[in-house]
């Protein structure tokens, strides 16, 4: 097994050549991958190539069935329709079990990209602030000023201060290593507590990412779970008993 | 000396070419390592391959005498007899000391099994579940679902939720990358605390095995280590004073 | 991307040329890196080169407009003035994030040294003490007793009791491998407490320093810094509230 | 930098040939360390070669004149007297600081001592046994059953049992793959408490070793500091202020 390895699941690349890419890997409150999950299921993604690398930790996958897979990130695409432009989107359960294999990781997803033709890459994710966040920002960074006006128009906030600390892992590197590459990134971070999974914070990330995108999925499913956790979340508050453990993502699926 | 080492103690590796392969390494309630251990001295195993890494930890084992060794894994083979058919087991000290090095000595292992014509591999271990168990479920985990009504026929549970959060190491590492190849795999893991070294979920774990690959080993020396656990805990909870601690290996021997 | 980048910002690397360097890394109290980014902006000094590296931590910096860009490490170049030698500076966000890369950068930082000529290295940092010092001294460590006298007269400590434990990360390594390089090295580490970001200590470092290259160098910035430091610790000690804390670097700018 | 450097201190290696070496590197206690830094002293040997890497943490040492230096392990060697045969020694700072480093190294230092010429290693080291101890008994372990009775003979103890859990780093590494070059070894741990440096282990240790090499050294130095330690313990215990703290290195030298 090498380093990092691409599994193809379609014959012919080309045919799956998109310029947009949408990365959402699990990271802070899960926002990001929320977020994804929820596109690639909405939209009937099909699957283009998977990603396994020893780089990932050690920790295998129960599937349906109780058959046992590999810690994976997965690329998928959606053609274009009536509603929207052809979309890739990264998804995963893992990212790099160190620091120097996060770089690896993201220079192989980003030499995937070339080979389908992605020109500009949004990245998904939260920012942690500590304490519940009723309505949430959605805090952008970028590969270029010039795209500035593009996500403040698409309702995101430019704040060089935040996200204080800057951004970590995939969601950040797709973007600077990106730039190498030629493409165009940006970043969208919902604030979110940090202790919880957190679909009210996706929802506002989807939000800004529709817009962006041209894109109108139904988010029956992401709603749901948004309404969910505020309900639970009340009843916590009148019980006075803690909220859902951060650990609990049983309702990710 | 290489990141893995393989030295034979056979001349002729075919002569102890075999179909299947048990594997149990050190993990959660040593599980796994207490059944292979008692099946290797039980059935007279014969020692075919040694495994030596600079992925192991850096710890030196006494073995009589006070000779020191370096920590190592094990290849054992027992021929065909009436009462089985012939069996490979992996047995050994110790798990990797990095992520990366789990797939590493995952690989280095399958390739002994390659070479020895392993069709199939059982590994065996433990799933913490934070409690005392009297009576522990032997969740299985499969590298496909055509196995899975064999599995069920020798007690095991498949449940696609259990074991929450997969398999961590070899257990899970040997099937997922054993079905690269070519190999079928059968996961099987007893429920333990978690906290005590445990034969009654070892017991258990062997039941099932010894359905699957029609073996009937003498088990007096597991069945004794099983009550004496029992009675030390009765022991305990009479005195109100905690049970064995967990790093108390001694009675592995 | 390679282990360790290096981007030149001049053609002519030649017309850079410097023999002296001064480094100053993020660290205790942040000492040396307050000294060295402060002459950068005070001398107006020109970018050479860039170095970028997966041994930095995978965390993405915003600049002004949100643009992210890599972690990375930067030389500065001042041409000789009637007030100073020509001078070098390594200036950056972060150290490596290994022991191992933390040899593996020095020697990147000493080849770059090397094609720009420099044959004497000033590296500048913190000495924890555990308490807070009002009238710092700033301790001295050498790659040659011949250099003792002259640090002597400008002002430093020299005394082989101390930094007791010696001196960690690039500091330190500038100068033991430095000096494999053919290069004098000479540490200066100012004592600071350890827990706060520490303009104070890094005003008694100038003081050294300036002596040491006979610059003499704006010092509003770093003086305003240090005064508002003294000010917010007696504030804090009549409120009987703790200091700033150490991860407050929102000063640094 | 190579990952592991070694620099010859003489020309003629083959002059300094020696069929035993007394290895005492950092550890429990610095039992080991004590004792090989005294030797060294007290028989005023000759520095041969001195290995840095990589591998050492990357903590810069200051020698007199606060003249800064790489951490590093060095071997000396003692001609053939009257009062005992060649012997060479190998000390140093510090060990690996990976559990991969461990082996990388080990196999370095034998590689040096295979130039060397040398047939048997002893490795000196501590036991820790958490209370303490006033009369150490010195354990051993073997490359070989033969060496038993040699190491009986000469005052340690023999079993199997101790130490629990092995021998981590350099002083059982040495015997294990030292055993891979055809040498001979001797592991000889001083019982410790583990908190303290721990002279009076050392002497322990010293008095094994000396009955095994024939060796009389002058131990004024080592028996000051052990009295010195008994007597601050005394006063310790007197004063029910706890004993002199574990990381106070400072009587090392």
């Amino acid at each position: 097994m090498e380093q990092v390895n691409v599994r193809w699941y379609v014959e012919d690349v080309s045919a799956h050549s998109c310029p947009v890419a949408v990365a959402g890997l699990p990271g802070v409150g899960h926002v990001g991958k929320l977020v994804v999950d929820h596109l690639i299921r909405a939209l009937s993604a099909v699957k283009v190539a998977e990603i396994t690398s020893t780089l990932f930790p050690p920790q295998m996958y129960l599937s349906e069935d109780s058959v046992l897979r590999l810690p994976r990130n997965e690329i998928f695409f959606v053609p274009e329709t009536e509603n929207h432009q052809p979309l890739l989107f990264l998804a995963g359960d893992c990212q790099s079990t160190t620091p120097e294999g996060h770089y690896t990781l993201a220079e192989a997803y980003l030499r995937v990209f070339d080979l389908l033709g992605v020109k500009r890459v949004y990245t998904l994710g939260g920012y942690g602030v500590g304490r519940m966040i009723e309505h949430p920002r959605v805090l952008s960074a970028l590969s270029s000023s010039k795209l500035k006006e593009e996500v403040i128009a698409a309702g995101a906030v430019i704040n060089p201060e935040e996200p204080v600390g800057g951004i970590i892992g995939a969601a950040g590197l797709l973007i600077t290593l990106g730039r190498l590459h030629g493409m165009e990134g940006i970043a969208l971070l919902g604030e979110t507590s940090g202790y919880l999974v957190d679909p009210v914070s996706s929802t506002a990330v989807l939000d800004v990412l529709e817009r962006l995108v041209h894109l109108h999925a139904d988010r029956t499913e992401l709603t749901d779970l948004a309404e969910q956790m505020m309900t639970d979340l009340a009843a916590a508050a009148a019980s006075a008993v803690g909220p859902r453990p951060p650990d609990d993502l049983s309702y990710i699926g």
